[in-house]
């Protein structure tokens, strides 16, 4: 594998990125990444940019994108007033997948939360997805916590 | 009880609101309110006051603050260009607890997230809170997911 880059997402990714989001069992169901790409993607990309406590991040190698995350990085009061970042969104090519990049990615994401203060990590992954809960805990993330969700 | 009342916290709240969050054994050990207010609060309120997609609430019973939660609105490209609502640092003062005040609080709360366009709201809890669990399910909340947290 070539040395990955990792970088902020600019609008000339976006479609590689819907394409990533959609290449899974889950989001085949929930996306569209169907060129030219629904307007609501385009809004959304526009409030990740405009917001500065969002950054969508890119993995690239020779040009190509080939992985994405996001990071939230939210104030609180909780602990004396500490920020925490919180990582959603996390794909890998599948032609990428199980060669190390997750990993990489990870670290790239947590030095991100580091520069911005952030004393805490956060995610939440589907219960039912054990590569995953193996992937975070050997990240020394660990499972304190129940994600609740509720469609409104 | 008489009606509470939910609105956008303001400076002269944030005393209150952090003397809520040091008043629960996990609190006790992670805040500290002791009036001056360390820095680190004054800086945290005025982070989330300055971000757009952060609306720090309080609950209030005859002018005083008796609840407090935090609603954290973040856009993402998921689930083409899904805005969520995510819901943290949820307190009620000890004197108003078991009297349906946080059932009103999440109602409000899932009311400002359906202004915002939010298709979804999630939230975290302990897993070692099992009255907490049972309150979300009573709301119709799914555990779908594990949360994971690190230090860094």
């Amino acid at each position: 594998m070539h040395i990955p880059t990792f970088r902020r997402a600019r609008g000339s990714d976006l479609a590689a990125i819907v394409g990533l989001l959609a290449d899974d069992p889950i989001g085949r169901l929930r996306e569209d990444a169907a060129e030219p790409l629904l307007a609501a993607y385009r809004d959304a990309f526009a409030a990740i940019e405009a917001d500065p406590n969002q950054l969508l991040a890119v993995a690239t190698e020779d040009g190509q994108v080939v992985g994405t995350l996001q990071i939230s990085f939210i104030p609180g009061l909780s602990r004396k007033g500490m920020w925490r970042g919180q990582i959603e969104a996390v794909r890998i090519a599948a032609s990428h997948r199980g060669q190390g990049l997750g990993g990489h990615a990870f670290e790239w994401a947590l030095e991100q939360c580091r520069a911005r203060g952030c004393a805490l990590v956060q995610l939440t992954t589907d219960r039912d997805r054990p590569d995953a809960h193996r992937f975070y805990e050997q990240l020394g993330f660990t499972a304190s916590h129940l994600g609740y969700k509720k469609a409104l």
